[in-house]
């Protein structure tokens, strides 16, 4: 597989491998500047309530207290921001929204300094009354957050066909409710920033660990109204992972920059790992009913689906997290009557936001539980039932109801290789309980509240055949910059060593939209190709000089251009040089290749019809388990994931995303308990990671990825994205197995030995 | 003047102006990193000695010390460096070559223990015999420095039309011997440098403040032995003052980068004001015979020289500065016949470097001084003989008999416009005294060493449309920065505060040949009018599709982009965000302009014919001066320096040029001594600003500056060079002025009231 390359396609270690595991790495935490202040939140301990009054003189007479942050202060001096009009999110609030939201901010000559003055604020609330369920919120005479009808931000809808017709050609309707958590993102790295002002240039540097310094440049020049020529954002070395938390701009990002700018000195800001659970953001809860509608042969021909997202106390990405997840309902079968309404809803809770998946796993678990619900029903293998909808590769390129335009599809092939490796066939007649679930996945969205998307990079060759990769995507930790540098290196045809990536700064690197979405490796990755292609095109140039032959005639390998016919070669080295200090081929200069990868997807139409992806990745997930009737408990014996990801540009990280993907949807399915909050107060009742429980090695099974690469045709190097697949499919596949094993069914996330008790239970009440 | 011009050419503040004046400009000298070594060198106390042995056990086992460098470790882990084969640099020598010579050096946990250490530090050295006269290292017997034939390092030639036959030709012939003594930079900055080795990545960043990060980083990479992509050299915030003395890579940066390297850590090392005087570089004294041969009209015919420059302990950059200088030696004058022989001789003195003017003063007081001497001699008023022979107006383009290509020339202007000023003929006539000289002066020069010079910009136009610049060239303190945003507000028609310069950094920044010679506005001004323009054309495709018009249509100005016929507009914050964020006039994508400035000249051939500049400018000097017969002081009355410029893009620069240069000039001519040495111990006499006197702004008269903008036409800007122009004509103009007003001619530089007054008593005694 991937003959044709020498160094994409392999198992390369992650480049920075071993600065994380010697502990040189630097993270925002590390990170220190002279004269450097330390900032810290006080937040409301209430759900929602008024602050009347604030009283700052105690804290501003402790001394090393360097200045004492107001709402009225934020309000004054700042824009709100927000992904989508109206925004919403100052950096302070007079009326909050939930346990933990931001209500004033101390910067001081250290931490202990700062907690110490939070202490001495004195702060006056009028307390209002809180909701804290969605559906309640939905409810005439619910507490109002903002103002919107129903506590409801811009409903989404899809529209495609006639719903009706489909229900009526159907022979059979399946209905089920399902419900998905809060889930943490977890990361190692919590949250902060360092930021920088000079007051005398008037400009702002700012360090923040964001996985679009794109995005956050422009959020921090609207809050802080300067113009982007005067604001540099900066990735730290290391970012200890993103997973969608770290997409947004955030009110310590706003209040640090603010400070800074107020003080001329600056300004660190890192939260805790309670403030991470408490006031970051999180998955977006949902409550799915959709109903199936079949033809007796199995043939899906409508769906319809009603559902609530959990918003938390402000908007955020809620209306696009409804946008892009609505675009999968369908998931990979062919549907051509849809009806989709998806109500974003406020509550007093944090704010849910962008996380891996990015509504696919809610609705993929709705639809993956129902179809094995219907095959059950009537008396179809779910396999088979999966294998007669999806698309096939026969049928390529395929225009889905909804506009999604595959032109590549190994689905059929995932469920083909799951089903052998977990042996469906005997094992669906045996007391194990076998489930599987099929997944489509994007590889980068394009929304239609910014309707563009795009990576850029630049490749400079020193004299001496060496390489700067510029990029303004950061590396979060999943390995970006390695695979930046194998494209760069495999295109130049230079060993990995001799590639140097120069990470995120907006000042210095060349604009790119970040990294969301499974989409990286397409955009900036197609963008560092088409700049090594250029750069390489500029060598063959001034090589055709030396050689004396046409460059069409040259290729580059193992640091050396060739002729064609391999008779003749110069190093790269050599003619880098020549480049750089003869006027061989042309008037000396440096060898420079830029390439921007603009997306040519399309925004969903308000119907939810467009093509909105650059390439549509998919994936099916195969799980038995074992569960232990008399405690609940459910162990997972065998987990395969077969995912059709495109080209796999390095194995070890494609290997070890779908590792990661798969424990972050095991702890969705079955291991994660929502974040969780006290029904009155409001309060998070598990801040911790000993109140919140991660996987661990110890909970997980041994996770088989297998990898099937159905090459996309119109992406530079035919790769689709492989960061999310893994996670969508778990839980599903986990509640399909589960059914299987004991016979009963769980629709509410996760899957907990108490629910698994209690359903059973009622089975044998029912019975 | 330049009314097609919004922004250039008008007096404008220098960017970094407030910074520097409220001290918020961050020098080498202020930056720091934690965990930062600092360093010291152990220096020769001897001007020549070979080491025999040293002891280091004392320093190393000083509480505190990191470590402690010996020649033979450098030596087995460096290679040399230096501007030309053979090169002859390291860090430490086991052989000194001068007082202040690197022998050791100590990375310590602060100065103080540093500077403990060294004392610890044991030598024995073997004493050799210093030769501290060039002319006695040329003399058979003497000490051998690098055994090279009679201590001359590559003697360097002109060979031009036949000189035998022009004197012969010539009615008049005049001999003169001129020396110019070793003047220091003395920047308020002294020299240092930061360098932080990753021992995990392997790649070293180093903040030094350097002419050319382009030179440092090829130079460094050499030294370590180490990949480029592993070498990041960056200018800190600001350098305070170049002048050519940080033109090149030092012990200091070696030694700094190797035990960063050896130690993991960071280590700086910041030069001490007599280490700077010591141990740094410096101007090389000249020792100048001249033959100048004369028809009776005047007209030159034959110019014959012999030039002996004092190289100092280590070459450097003797030959480049020979070659250099001897392409000015003929200066603005059409003279047919010449021959120069120049030889660059070792002493046991600091190096002799680069230094504004780069030989070009010492070779125009020889020149100047002599035509003087003819003019008095034949009774030829000195203006008239200039005017004589100076290249016309008329007569452009003219090719000079050494192959420059002079394609503008306000020579002629220059001359009349500082006799104007100076009353100079009322004043021939008077008591006082006054003198002029005439200066022809390189826009950048291309070496036959490296025969290549580009600059190479980039412009990003962020969506809001203001605007980054992207530079791989310093500012030195000349205030480039500013020039370049000039350059680019203007091209793009938006206004300054728009732009932000992104300074040297050879991870981010476009390589840049760097800052010599008068040339950056030139090479890296004419690469960001390039990469701006290329910008501007992006930004009317896009607004041409907005406004239904041919893009040829469009033109730029005041924040907008506006229909030829001014009927309609979009302003550049619309177009620049609908490039961004939407497809309007194709794929979405980030506005971009490179641009790639490749000098078009030649370097000297072997006999110094060649075009070797990219343009050249003129000035003419004309002093007045009263001299005290009785205590031998001149005091200037009256300083007119007319410089023909080219474009005068920013009149406070370019006047702030003249007012340094010829500060510089006068300081040379008549205040500065010459680094001085004992001449037995080969030890400098005055090495601080108490005994080595630079001019105060008490010393210096009003300095008249005239500017006259003869535009180059190949050029893209028309601009010539302004920063040496006014420094090298100061000191023959006073030289001839004193001899106007005082019958007494001083041609050893500097023109001292001792000298004066043994001249007068020698004129007295002969007569």
């Amino acid at each position: 597989m991937n003959s044709q390359f020498e160094i994409i396609g392999k198992r390369i270690p992650q480049l920075d491998s071993m600065s994380k595991v010697t502990g040189t790495a630097a993270y925002i935490a590390d990170m220190a500047l002279p004269g450097m202040l330390h900032a810290k939140f006080l937040r409301s301990p209430y759900a929602h309530a008024r602050v009347v009054r604030i009283d700052t003189g105690k804290a501003e007479r402790l001394p090393g207290v360097k200045l004492v942050l107001t709402p009225d202060d934020v309000i004054s001096k700042t824009n709100p921001i927000g992904p989508t009009a109206p925004k919403q999110q100052y950096a302070l609030h007079r009326e909050v929204k939930y346990v933990g939201d931001e209500v004033a901010a101390v910067a001081a000559v250290d931490e202990e300094t700062a907690e110490e003055a939070l202490a001495l604020i004195e702060v006056e609330y009028e307390l209002l009354p809180p909701v804290l369920d969605p559906e309640e919120a939905m409810a005439p005479g619910a507490p109002q957050l903002h103002g919107e009808t129903r506590n409801i931000r811009e409903p989404q809808k899809v529209r495609i066909g006639n719903v009706d017709d489909g229900f009526k050609e159907s022979e059979h309707v399946f209905k089920g409710r399902f419900s998905t958590p809060k889930q943490a993102h977890a990361c190692m790295d919590t949250h902060g920033c360092l930021s920088s002002y000079d007051s005398v240039t008037g400009k702002l540097t700012h360090w923040t660990p964001a996985q679009s310094i794109l995005y956050t440049r422009m959020a921090m020049a609207e809050a802080l109204n300067m113009p982007l020529n005067k604001v540099r954002i900066v990735a730290p070395p290391a970012i200890g992972g993103g997973f969608g938390s770290k997409a947004r701009t955030f009110a310590y990002d706003i209040a640090a920059g603010l400070m800074s700018k107020m003080l001329g000195r600056p300004v660190k800001m890192v939260l805790s790992r309670e403030e991470e659970f408490m006031a970051t953001r999180s998955r977006h809860p949902y409550i799915v009913e959709e109903e199936l509608g079949l033809k007796e042969d199995g043939t899906i021909v409508a769906l319809r689906q009603r559902a609530i997202m959990d918003v938390g106390g402000y908007s955020d990405t809620a209306p696009l997290v409804a946008q892009c997840g609505q675009g999968m309902v369908p998931g990979p079968y062919k549907i051509p009557n849809i009806w989709v309404d998806t109500y974003p809803v406020y509550t007093n809770k944090s704010i849910s936001g962008s996380f891996r998946g990015f509504g696919n796993p809610q609705v993929t678990f709705a639809r993956e539980s129902l179809l094995d619900i219907a095959a059950q029903k009537m008396g179809i293998d779910p396999l088979e039932l999966r294998l007669k909808n999806t698309i096939k590769p026969g049928e390529l390129p395929y225009t889905t109801s909804t506009g999604l335009i595959v032109r590549s599809c190994g689905m059929e092939e995932c469920l083909h290789r799951v089903a052998e490796a977990i042996g469906w066939k005997e094992k669906r007649k045996s007391c194990t309980g076998i489930g599987l679930a099929c997944v489509i996945n994007w590889g980068g969205v394009k929304i239609r509240a910014v309707n563009a998307e795009f990576a850029s990079a630049e490749v400079e060759v020193a004299p001496d055949g060496s390489l700067l990769v510029r990029t303004g995507n950061s590396d979060i930790g999943q390995g970006l910059y390695t695979v930046l540098a194998q494209i760069a290196a495999e295109e130049l045809g230079i060993p990995l060593e001799k590639v140097t990536i120069i990470g995120a700064d907006s000042d210095s690197t060349p604009p790119d939209f970040g990294c969301f979405g499974s989409k990286s490796a397409i955009t900036t990755g197609s963008a560092v190709k088409m700049a090594a292609a250029e750069a390489k095109q500029k060598l063959f140039k001034v090589a055709g000089n030396m050689l004396e032959v046409d460059p069409g005639d040259l290729e580059a390998r193992a640091g050396k251009i060739y002729v064609r016919d391999m008779s003749r070669s110069v190093t790269i080295k050599e003619v880098a040089g020549a480049a750089y200090f003869s006027a061989v081929g042309g008037a000396a200069g440096p060898v420079f290749g830029r390439g921007v990868w603009s997306s040519p997807s399309v925004p969903q139409n308000e119907d939810g019809y467009g093509n909105y992806c650059n390439a549509y990745a998919f994936a099916a997930t195969a799980v038995e388990v074992e569960v232990d009737p008399e405690t609940g408990r459910v162990k997972i014996t065998k987990f395969v994931s077969a995912d059709d990801v495109g080209r796999a540009l390095n194995l070890n990280i494609v290997e070890g995303q779908i590792h990661g993907a798969a424990a972050m949807g095991i702890g969705l399915g079955m291991i994660e308990e929502s974040i969780a909050y006290n029904d009155h107060s409001g309060n998070v009742r598990n801040p911790s990671f000993l109140e919140y429980r991660v996987p661990t090695a110890l909970d997980l099974p041994d996770i088989q990825p297998v990898l099937i690469e159905a090459i996309d045709p119109e992406i530079p190097l035919g790769n689709k994205g492989a960061g999310e697949t893994a996670l969508v499919g778990a839980a599903p596949a986990i509640a399909n197995a589960i059914f299987d094993a004991i016979g009963v069914r769980i629709t509410d996330l996760p899957i907990t030995p108490a629910k698994i008790l209690r359903a059973l239970k009622e089975k044998r009440d029912d019975s």
